[in-house]
């Protein structure tokens, strides 16, 4: 069960936001719609065992974390709006201390990277660490930033991780998640 | 300089299409976005050394090939609105017999298929081929469908190119590519 998370520094927290402004107006969006994308898509097919996170921080706030589980969701087409979609859709459920679904397979909680970090073993993706091919047994968590880097709060949080690298590139998160994604289906039986 | 060729099976050849619809209307031309992100975009920089050709085969015809060069492109973001509103500019211009820049870094020409074949010596990525990890040199230049297979026509035009493997499960074609330039990156001396 391959769980990502990824920390979108200033996406919006609320649903006021247009599917035609994800990349501006919404807070780079955009990026974690594609790291949806990249989770779950196979050709004509999805990745029913994968979970993804998304930890919304901008404004207003305060932060949220929205789940999309590949074993249930449902709605989920591989553009970028798709995805925009049910994330606006999580958004615009009124959020508790608890996930509740906003639509099948996706739903939303308050809170963000320090409770999340309780609910499984992270490892950081990060040029710095581990070359995932060279490794043995890789972790089942993965956490990753959006287009800015981690801040000092979050580096604070996660500086015991475990680190591994998947390319000797400074990659986008979603590309980094095919990546990775791409090493644990080499390493199937 | 890895070169990239997608086949838009259904991607319209004029510009009659709304960033709204771009899986519907627009043909899959979602498809192609998400192939020009993934052949361009590394972390805050451009692989300035790639090509990506998409051939767009749709209504209302007859098809038309779109060429983004890595080291000339201008006002290419990340998101698919950005490569779509770049295709749309391309896709307004008369297209003749030689590629004529729409905007900086984008061209258009008449043709498909059967004279892109001419321009490079291509491999198939293909799920039947040989895994890249274990490839000898690799070549330069790589063609991939989109959400379709090759079509009859295309198939006995592409039958006796080399083919390779990037995984042992059918991906998107953005994400093959993800896949294949992490590969290239890795032979980098």
């Amino acid at each position: 069960m391959p769980v990502f998370a990824v920390i979108g520094h200033r996406a919006r927290t609320d649903g006021s936001w247009s599917f035609n402004d994800m990349p501006g107006g919404a807070g780079r969006m955009d990026v974690l719609c594609r790291a949806v994308n990249t989770s779950f898509f196979l050709s004509h097919d999805l990745r029913r065992d994968v979970v993804c996170y998304l930890v919304l921080r901008g404004e207003p706030g305060p932060e949220k974390t929205i789940r999309f589980e590949g074993d249930r969701v449902r709605y989920l087409s591989p553009d970028e709006r798709s995805a925009g979609s049910l994330i606006k859709k999580a958004l615009e459920l009124v959020a508790g201390p608890e996930f509740r679904e906003s639509t099948k397979g996706v739903s939303v909680r308050e809170g963000g990277l320090a409770r999340l970090l309780g609910d499984h073993s992270f490892a950081l993706l990060d040029e710095a660490g581990e070359d995932v091919r060279g490794a043995g047994e890789l972790p089942e968590a993965y956490l990753l930033s959006d287009h800015l880097n981690f801040d000092e709060d979050e580096q604070a949080l996660v500086q015991d991780l475990p680190r591994y690298s998947v390319s000797p590139r400074s990659l986008h998160a979603d590309h980094t998640i095919t990546v990775l994604l791409n090493e644990l289906d080499r390493r199937i039986p």
